[in-house]
Formats: structure tokens, C-alpha cells, sequence
């Protein structure tokens, strides 16, 4: 059981945008059993879109196709899939007043021939219905294969993904369950740790895929099981980690939740009816946003303050100036006592702050560029941890922001009831 | 003269990163005149992999692969352009000394045997020296066609390609010059604009290529022009877009600048040694992280504050209460106030301010849905204006943070020199 995505559109190869919808596509196919071989973006040109599908129609059961279904001289996806499939247009009557309708509520200008063109539809394609724009998705069946185009407008494709292809994918295949489990290490590097699990690796049963996944200081290693019984499949994989434990059980400091850190933050901070709030400096609101982003996140995500002024340290976090000139702005009296005000200005139970040198120059501070302090208040009390993380200011920032998570989620549940 | 990418590994199609690693090398190549025909993603797995190498062969001049160069063995990328190139690995000294080095100073763990493996690159292949990495990158030639292997770590990737790939490219290759050109309209739909422009669109000379790009109520309309005489296509160009006036000129708005808005926004306030800050309510900290994101912006920008909850525009942003009772937190009076006192405060020349429902419930206010108020403060005064965004949460802020955006580049040019 296998997929296929293309992206149709010039934008992705001109590099104009980035193209987050396969990204979402291949996450939820992955979640219902279905793994994604093949993700292709193509450009607006007929023979290489038509092309491109019967390639795909050689590996794939799935093929998504997302893009190119805008009115316009440049949209050329339905016109290449109508020749693909030898089929022909014909005007769909709920779409055209779905369109008309949109029209009348939303858009100032008059509905046009153009427009009358988007309601016409290949003739054996489902028609998905597309409640947030004009451009209708469409589902076709070719010798036991499955051929989906959708809009590349994000939330119209994503509407359409979760309200109609997932589900109808569903119920129409027989799918195997895939189940990754991703183990978390910490203190070895990516090539010694794969000498020491040579032989365990070597032995690994056939339908388990093993993945190396090193990222800034930790390694995590993602164990990836399909097969048609869930059951057995999970207690393969826990027998895997069970054997890991024996062979390097001092490095592995926990295994990755299927949510994300700043899910499993919200949902402890939630389930307690907690809050939080950040103060920022290097890493300029990267922390504050990565919180903000679960449904739900105002219930218990307060603010930030990102103040890259030492001056705005001292007006708006209230460090007073004298803290600053003796111990530096970088440093861990300061770190402390921006996650100390803000836990008290914005009135809540934690707060995390960051102060540092991320480079390229050194800034208001003498610290080397690398050096950077986390600041953690939480209701048992406030501390401070200091890092130096490399010369490459990317990478500073983004190994602060991950310790900076971790920590938090790390406190948040030392504080909480189920720590308890 | 064209390219294609082929990225490796399983991360991106199970969708557990977004590769914006080929958005960044197509944008790079489009702009040295390579134009990027295919982008392909795929999977750890030799037979897939050397299949996309020889398809790619058959279409592009210039191929780069990223991703799979890690010691570990689900790593394959180095051995299949082995295979594929009929070759055989070989010790690099200068790689083997330099991994040794980066392993002395940087990695606690000993160097290894599968980190010397590293340093085994194949014969034929130009080595492309990782400065911040174990991986080298390799450059291959074959028939006249140059296969480029770069490392997937983004900064890695991105130095090799700045240094040596993209010079190496320029020398080695006649290119095309490329020109884009991007008109905004706005006020008219994409199928009216398309109608209008029916007769001028199907007489473009066939080096020029028009697409539609329809965002958030603008269309903008992209004309890109090829060929080998820069003066010429820039001539064309220009006399397209002067009769584009003649035609829909009451709907153009502007042009678009090579730099994003951020940029532009970023340039104009350095020039003049002009600061900003921001205050934002429902768009949690999107305009700040854009405003902070060019390379330099701590110069002007001073920070943020995000204040998701109502307490903390009182608290930290000194809303009085009243007010906010009077005409509720989403009103023109607050954003102005949110504006106004954030500059006040982080001592800037410049502030802007969001507060609004962009739903899916109303939060603490009692507008509409899709409510938003923009708040403005320059050096000549404050104030504010009212959007209605429809009913979608996602769609509410994109929308928010596009107009933030544009009203902050047009007051912040306003009030230069420049337009003196």
C-alpha cells in the first residue's frame, strides 16, 4: 500500500514558496497505514504533468496530486488529468452554484465565463465538494488505483484532506498499520552508537526499518514496523527497545511522544489548569510562537516579551540596571530574573526566558559568542542554566529553542500532579 | 539549461520535516539563470534511489541531491552514486583530518571507524570540503551533465552551495539570464483579470511565461522572461508591463521587490537609524518573528509583545481598564493604545499593534468573527484601521499579518526621507 504526491506549480521550483502541503499530506497517509514513496514537484507544462502521473501510476496505489486547478491560462492539472484518463469535462450544477455563491457573499467582482469553467468537471471523476473555495477536488479510479487532485491553496486542501480523502481512503483499501517509536539518546555520537548497535541492527526482523535521526546533541533512533497485526507489531517494537535498554540503556533519556514537545506541554499545563509565559532575547520569539501554536494555546500560553534591546530588558522586564552592569546582560542573574518578572508581570504559574550571544558579533555582552543562559521559573521556585553551543548563530538558536523546550517540559511535569 | 533536486530520506515523506532545503537551492539556481524543472523526494532505498538518478539524467543538465551522507547504515546516498558512477571509494586525506579535528574539538564521543568511513569518498568525484561537517559534499560529471551531492543538515548544506557549488556552476555552464517581473493588482478577481487579459496573454512572445498568483486578496501576476540577452529581455519585459497599464492600469498597486516586505521594511529604518517594536494579541508573535528574521534587524527592531490574554494588555502593555470596558479589547481604541504605548515603552520610532477574533470562538470579545484592528503609531501619530477576514481561523491571520505588513512598509516609507 503505497502513495505517491506531486505538486503542480512553478512557485516550488522557482523556489518562491516551500512547500508545506506534501509535508501534511505524507504525515496524515502515514498516520492511516499508508506510506508515501514518492513526493515530485513539477512545473505548469502538460507533458511533463502527463508524464509525471504515469510514472507515478507504475509505483503507487495513492497518487495525490495538489495544484494547478485555479481558473486560469496557467492551471493546467484538470485539462492533464481529463487527457490521462480519455475523459471529458461536464458542467456539475451543485459546484457552479456553490461558486455563484461565493461569488455573491465574498468576492466584488462578477462572475465571470472563467469562473462557469471551474464548475466543469471530468465526466468519471467524484467530485469532492470544496466548501472554502471555487476549485472542486476530484477522485478518480484507474485499474484498481486511486488518483486525488485538490486545490494547493493550504487550508482548502487540508479541509478536503480530513473532511473527505482520508476517510474515503479509509474504507477503501485494506491498509497495514505502520508504527513508528522513536527512541531518545543523549551523550553518544551518531557513528559510534551505530558500532555499538551493529549487531543488534544486523538482526533486526525484515518488516522493522531502523533510522539514525542526530540532531543537535541527541540522537534519536526511529524504529518504523508495518504489518497487518497491530498487536504483534507493537510488542515487537517494545521488545526491540527492551533489547536497545540492555545495550546502551545509560544513553536513552526517553523515547518521542507522538505530540509534539509543545503539545505535550500545553496538554500538562491544561490538564491543570495552568499557565505560562516567556521572555526572550537571541532567540526572538522562536520559543513564545512554538507555544502559541497547539488549538487551544491562549488557554495557558499568556505572552511574550522579546526584548533584543537591553534597554527593553530593563523598561519593560523590569531588570534593574544595576544586575545588568555587574554581572553582564549575558548571564545567569539576568536570565533568572527576566523569567522571574515575566512569571510575575503576566501572572502565571511558569516562565522561561533566554539570554546569549548567538554571534555573529558580540552584542551588549562580553560572553563568548555561543554562551547562553536559560532562565526557568516555576511555582517551586527559579533557576538558571548556562550552555555554550558552537559559532554558528542557526544552530545556537536552534539548540536553544530545543533546550529551552526541553526544560520546560521537563518542569512542568516535575510540578505536576502526576509527578506528584 | 535545467535542473532537478532529488532529496533523500525518509524524514520528509512521512512528512516528519518539511524540506526547505530544495526551496532554498531552487531559488539559489533560479537566480544564476538554472531553472529547476522537477523536484523529487525520496526514499532511503538503493533501487529507488539509482532509478531517480537515471530519470533525472534523462531531463536535467544539473542535478543535486541532498541528504543521506550520515556514517550510519541507513545512509545511502555516497554508495549509490558509486554504483551509479561505476566507481569506487577512496581515502581523502585532507576529509579524514578534518573530520579527526572537528571530532578533537567539538564531539565528545572517540572517533570511530565508521566516522573514517566518512572520509571515503569516490575517486571521481571533485570533494567539496564541509567546513561545518563530517560529510563532504561531491560533484560528479557525466556526458556533460554535473551531479552535485550536498549533505541534507540545512547550514551545511546552504554554506557548500553559497561557496563552491553555485560559483563552480557559473563557470562551468553558459547560462540563460532569467528575469521575473510580479505586478501586484488588486481590487479585481483572478478569472475577471484573466478575461480581461485574454488577448494580450495569448500574444506574450514564447520566451515569456505569465502565471496568476492569487493570495489573500491580491493577485499578483508574474511574468518570467528567458533568454541569453539581458538587455533585450529586460526591454521586453518592461514594454509587457507598460501595455499591462494601458489595459487593468486602475487596478495596479505596485510591483513586487525582489526583497520580501521584511526586508524592505528593514532597509528603509537602517538607512535612517529608524527602530520599531510590535504589539500583538491574536497573530501570537507572526509579525515580530517575520519583522526579526533579516539578517541585522536587531538594529532597528527592539521586540515584542505578545499578549494573548486581556490581563496582560493591561498589565504589561498599560491598557487602562476602562477603556477596554468601554469599547471592549477589540476595538480601534485599544489597538491604538496597544500601539501607542508599545512605542512608548520600547522607546521605538515606529509601533504596530494587532487585536481580533480570528475565532473559532469569540474569545473576550463580543465582535464578529473574523474582526480585526490594525494599530499604527509613526513619528507623525497613531492610528488604526478595521478589517473584516472571513471565518477561517488560519486564514483570518494570514491575512492579518499580510496587511500588518503592507501598512507598515507604506508608513514607514511615508514617513522617510526618501519620500520627503
Amino acid at each position: 500500500m503505497t502513495a505517491e504526491i506531486i505538486t503542480v506549480g512553478d512557485e516550488i521550483l522557482i523556489g518562491q514558496i516551500v512547500d508545506t502541503n506534501s509535508s501534511f499530506i505524507a504525515k496524515e497517509l502515514d498516520k492511516i497505514g499508508i506510506a508515501v514513496h514518492q513526493i515530485t514537484a513539477v512545473e505548469d507544462e502538460r507533458n511533463h504533468i502527463l508524464s509525471t502521473l504515469e510514472a507515478a501510476h507504475q509505483r503507487a496505489d495513492v497518487v495525490i496530486i495538489t495544484g494547478g486547478l485555479g481558473p486560469t491560462k496557467d492551471d493546467l492539472t484538470k485539462d492533464c488529468l481529463c487527457e490521462y484518463f480519455d475523459d471529458e469535462l461536464v458542467l456539475n450544477e451543485e459546484v457552479l452554484s456553490h461558486i455563484k455563491l461565493l461569488f455573491e457573499k465574498y468576492i466584488d467582482t462578477p462572475f465571470s465565463e472563467l469562473n462557469r469553467q471551474q464548475a466543469f468537471l471530468p465526466a468519471s471523476a467524484d467530485v469532492l465538494f470544496n466548501r472554502y473555495g471555487t476549485a472542486a477536488g476530484m477522485w478518480f479510479e484507474k485499474e484498481g488505483k486511486v488518483y486525488v487532485s485538490l486545490p494547493g491553496v493550504p487550508f482548502e486542501m487540508k479541509a478536503l484532506m480530513e473532511e473527505q480523502v482520508l476517510p474515503k481512503l479509509q474504507e477503501s483499501f485494506k491498509r497495514p498499520f505502520i508504527v513508528h517509536k522513536t527512541v531518545i539518546t543523549y551523550g553518544m555520537g551518531e557513528s559510534s552508537l551505530a558500532e555499538k548497535l551493529e549487531f543488534w541492527e544486523e538482526n533486526l526482523p525484515d518488516y522493522i526499518k531502523l533510522a539514525y535521526l542526530p540532531n543537535l546533541g541527541k540522537v534519536r533512533l526511529r524504529l518504523t514496523g508495518r504489518g497487518t497485526n497491530l498487536e504483534q507489531l507493537e510488542d515487537t517494537i517494545n521488545k526491540l527497545v527492551t533489547s536497545l535498554h540492555s545495550i546502551i540503556g545509560e544513553i536513552i533519556v526517553g523515547y518521542e511522544d507522538e505530540n509534539s514537545i509543545e503539545v505535550q506541554i500545553g496538554h500538562l499545563l491544561a490538564s491543570e489548569g495552568r499557565s505560562l509565559a516567556t521572555a526572550e532575547s537571541f532567540t526572538g520569539g522562536r520559543i513564545g510562537s512554538l507555544l502559541a501554536s497547539p488549538p487551544g494555546a491562549s488557554n495557558y500560553y499568556k505572552g511574550t516579551v522579546v526584548s533584543y534591546a537591553t534597554s527593553v530588558k530593563q523598561d519593560v522586564l523590569e531588570i534593574p540596571e544595576k544586575l545588568i552592569q555587574k554581572h553582564s546582560v549575558v548571564s545567569s542573574q539576568v536570565a533568572e530574573a527576566m523569567a522571574r518578572n515575566v512569571k510575575r508581570i503576566f501572572k502565571t504559574d511558569f516562565a522561561i526566558s533566554t539570554t546569549g550571544n548567538a554571534g555573529p558579533t558580540k552584542g551588549d555582552s562580553e560572553e563568548e559568542i555561543g554562551t547562553v543562559f536559560i532562565g526557568i521559573a516555576t511555582p517551586a521556585g527559579v533557576y538558571s542554566k548556562k550552555f555554550v553551543l558552537g559559532n554558528h548563530r542557526e544552530k545556537v538558536i536552534g539548540k536553544a529553542v530545543n533546550k529551552s523546550m526541553e526544560l520546560l517540559l521537563e518542569e512542568v511535569f516535575k510540578n505536576s500532579e502526576k509527578a506528584g
